[in-house]
């Protein structure tokens, strides 16, 4: 089952420049930074009540950030929901009809399992499923 | 200060379709449903841990959500954003060089006093501020 929003992913062009925005936003500041080298992506993570904002900031003019900027500015690039069964959620929204563009879950930022929904198939929105990795 | 993500609000072509779909995914079935004729929208809430997820759908073709939705297709529309002060929150943001679509908070859904920032100087993402209304 889905258990709550893990973070909100947010797409920028400088990551400085979007760090020091959200801090005047939020009023907190970045807890971490963490290159994902398979995504190409820097991201950097601010704490807010029980969820976290992921911003993210390509690392490659090619990646898939960077791609996404392009064609549609900064903003909003992603919801994650939290589930304790990733393997066993990713099932059931396969079954629901939903449109996996990975179905074996991978590493993602923050020690994740993860596992993105087609937002075609989704309602417009890119749908991260994750789930804390143990190793 | 800022609390917490109070809601995602998401901009559905039809309500309807759109419940059914996020009922799927969220495992959860929508709680409420509510009109703002100031808006020209009607709502539909999800609970999921302690955000909610705000389907948004136009009540008017010439809506700003309708607007929304031709010009971006559904997907993402907002980030609520919670505090318990919403005039002095809004006068900080202001001060740190936001530009608010509205500076004296108006009526939203949910009971709820709302102040919105524009997206160009919020990195191309739609907040929201919101109280609890008292009356």
């Amino acid at each position: 089952m889905i258990k709550k929003v893990e973070h909100i992913g947010i797409a920028v062009k400088n990551l400085d420049d979007a760090e020091k925005l959200y801090e005047k936003l939020l009023g907190v500041k970045s807890y971490k930074r963490e290159t994902v080298e398979s995504e190409a992506v820097t991201t950097s993570f601010f704490q807010t009540g029980e969820n976290k904002i992921e911003l993210l900031a390509s690392t490659d003019p090619d990646g898939v950030v960077a791609r996404f900027v392009n064609k549609h500015g900064e903003g909003i690039h992603h919801i994650a929901f939290e589930t304790d069964d990733i393997e066993a959620e990713t099932e059931r929204l396969k079954n629901e009809g939903f449109i996996l563009l990975n179905e074996k879950p991978k590493r993602g930022a923050d020690n994740k399992w993860v596992v993105f929904v087609h937002p075609k198939s989704a309602g417009g929105v890119l749908v991260e499923l994750c789930q804390e990795r143990e190793d």
